[in-house]
């Protein structure tokens, strides 16, 4: 299986991040590829860099010649992923979609934490779109640009590239359940009358007295 | 990785070819158990089975006191995931909810054959409950019962298992994009002044031209 | 318990159906008295109509000087009903919002037929905005006009007096929960290796066998 | 009329509270049986005990073979009505859902307070999929689990017993309507030429003066 | 062109700066007539008032038997638009729904800022029906009653005239986009590789290099 | 008021009939210039020329140094207008999303024909969006391309050309509101005991008696 991973930024650093985490992160069997397109703006923040980019990542995956399994865009919510995917056979995995159905898997809500507050209005509308608004509670931004985190890439990339993974399974990826709230472990109780086998039954204390008397 | 696919019927044949798709289509490094309730009915077609599977299916993961990853709840729309969910730490992914996810990240909308008519309001309301009922195009049914599948698993039984490899990743499963309608390819057309790469370029036909008087 | 039943429209003989049909299926302890506007339209059937009826039906019913516990408005989605609950302390019961309620108790989805398709819009809106749209599967019209139904109120006033009874309760109707889908009787099955009373386990076939080797 | 009221929990003492309430609020013709199930959860706090409970629920009103005309299940949005209203006839009437409709008729939002944090997921499913959360305003938790509730009945379960009247009807309980925004009444204001009925006309201070030259 | 500007209330005083408003805005070729009802309530702060206001504003259109192009409903979210517009064959502009459009023109999402706390519901039950309420952030109520207004029409008078000018156009209001967060300009940044306008490629620092190498 | 039409196309021939319409149609005061990008596809069927378009269209609005007061985006649907906002300060009026407003002052429901099927889902986005999808009955094809339009301009693009016009105002077009259902005029009918004017109360037939006994 072989992967390419676009970054939607031109930028050179941001995109050997990607490179770097999608090497570290990826299965045995799974290689890939992290591209960056030959214009566009160094990073993206807005809707104006966000066409540019479009039209840029277009351009950059079909400029490439090697035969690929999928295509993981690299931009959380950027424009583009229906150009692209009218362009080639292959799935298009945009990484903010692909983030919400992870998060739908392990938790009841889930929330955003994206760079600038202009992107949040982006991502909602992206969420939107996508058909995964429903659980998501809140879109919240950080304050640092896209140019923020790429100076500081070690602590901000590991989200992105984690969150591009579910082209390789949740499993994988050691995750748990959210114990938080709604999936919290039931408080030992008494269940009566109930022939359960032990360890299900352990979640309630034993009771020996019939619960009614059966008609 | 060490996957349990939790049959939500007791029918050993039904969780027999369970078995044997998980043992065909996973990952070389993942390890599949299939398992089946202690007890509860042999089929689910209805709400009143589903609650008593429900509890099935709660007993025999709790009873099973081995280590694994995650677990598949092989049901389509049943309940019991969120009490599942409450008992263990690990992953519980319900296939319904799974097999949109996969649709979602191929097509634009995506439809559910299921059993009886009866099952379409439980299917509605369950992706309803997971937040991915906005881009259902229709939950339908063929007016076969659980136990008529089991009959001819062959045929029947292939669905099941491909919808609950979600946790094995959508690349694997070589899937391609619909190419029917949304995202079918561009006709060729007249792109002017552009400098795009060759292959992208390619998608309208050349003119030299300028395509007007730049200021 | 006394309850005023206003009609919307200033007809005699379709106050008089709906007083004989109150006075038939209230309960015994229950006194009703029907009142009609002092002004207003002969028969409600736009908005236009809707809005002079919603002013006559507010000063009808304070022009009812004697004490009573509830005012049903026998208008089906007409307007008025906030601006009569704005005027007096007892609970005013609009017929197309209780309607939607009864039958919600009753089943999972619903649908209402009305009298001119130019009402159908109005009943979408009032079914909207009393928050009980979801469940609605579909308004109709049987293209009859409120007059015409006034011409043969044996038949078409039997409906309206019913719903109005939500203010007696479903039970007392003898009504009946649909069985032809959704709440249809389960099919016999085995149910396998469970204690379940006699009643609830004979819906599935007795199964002496164990379904699984306990852990 | 004779109705069930089922105790989702098998605490008899809660059990009997719900018992003597029904029987001070019920109609004088009205006759109420409170049951609990023969086996499952002392107390339902959890999803868990929720589908342990659904079953000890269809089975206890299996079990009991006397006539009866519905069945009130008491359990606020517990899991079982679907599977239990396919094996019965009669109504049966969740009180999750049915304190949505008497709130719904007296004012326009409502909330709801529940016991612990981790219900309120279940309450805001169940009215959602009864297709009534639209006017839901927000469900809280108290912090009390049923038990703790069960420890203080008298005040607690005082609220249990009148939503489950609902089958009774909203008019017997005396209910009135919301002053406190939306229905407060009208301030007295000048309406001009208008030949309403004194006491309509008396929310507004009499203007002998033509509002305007009439064409 | 000769629009019609109908008071919903009787005031006089709040018809003229009505009135004076309309004209001062208007465009040269376009003609407005400020008419009040000939009956009804003074101001409308409720739904009682409203239903009255209603059958005023209706009888008023009608009794103005000269030609016009078009009636410009003067009360924010008021009843009677659906009445009015049967009755006749001009379009009738409710400005509540029509400030609505000109919001979404300029912004991503608006808020309504209204009289009394007890006028939010109407105005948010007026904008669902209306169909626009997806991008309504809020309606929230400022505590000063109609009359209040009516007492300092200078300065409160104001937003109804624009409100109502849609009829005019948004251009000829000289209004602007929003740039406070979605709309911001975007910050300049390297655009690398791209034969862009001048200005539109200043929103980005030139840069010579090449972003890469080009397949 | 000086307004630019951007065409989304580089078609010379389309941009023609474009700026033929808004001449013929704008308001004496206003003046319209008609633009095509510089470079882009020759028409715009799919989200690939899409985005070349709106690269394309940004480029050449700020190429364009004269001063003006409102874009008009004239591609129905297409990407780009959020990043277009974002680089000036007029408003910028996309086509599609007017149109509805447009519809929505005088029609309950409005449906939209496009060109090709395959543009049916980009607009359905699109109106989602904008938040004007809830009063929108159906998007559906024509199966004509836009090149196929572009051949046959008189017919196809005077209802681009009109959409567009909603900068100049509903009233100046001469729209009447529909009367085919909801907005159809009442029939008349006997109103009695009601004084109003004449033109409102010839909807009624006349009625001297005295509808009921005032209290």
């Amino acid at each position: 299986v072989k992967i390419i991973l676009v970054n939607v930024n031109t930028s050179e650093s941001m995109t050997e991040v990607i490179a770097a985490g999608a090497r570290k992160y990826a299965s045995p069997g799974t290689q890939t590829v992290a591209l960056r397109p030959f214009f566009g703006p160094e990073a993206v923040d807005c809707n104006f860099e966000s066409y540019l980019s479009a039209v840029g990542v277009m351009d950059r995956v079909l400029a490439y010649d090697e035969p690929y399994d999928a295509v993981v865009l690299a931009g959380f919510g950027e424009h583009g992923r229906d150009g692209l995917q009218e362009l080639i056979e292959q799935p298009v995995i945009e990484i903010c979609e692909a983030s919400a159905y992870m998060a739908m898997l392990i938790a009841r809500t889930y929330s955003v934490v994206t760079t600038l507050q202009r992107s949040v209005a982006a991502i909602e509308d992206r969420l939107r779109l996508a058909g995964v608004a429903d659980r998501c509670a809140s879109v919240r931004a950080s304050g640092m640009s896209t140019l923020d985190i790429d100076a500081d890439p070690q602590g901000a990339i590991r989200g992105i590239v984690e969150e591009a993974r579910i082209a390789e399974a949740v499993v994988g990826l050691g995750l748990q359940t959210s114990k938080l709230c709604t999936y919290a472990a039931p408080e030992p109780k008494v269940i009566a009358g109930w022939p359960l086998s032990r360890p299900l039954g352990s979640h309630g204390k034993t009771d020996t007295r019939q619960a009614g008397s059966r008609s």
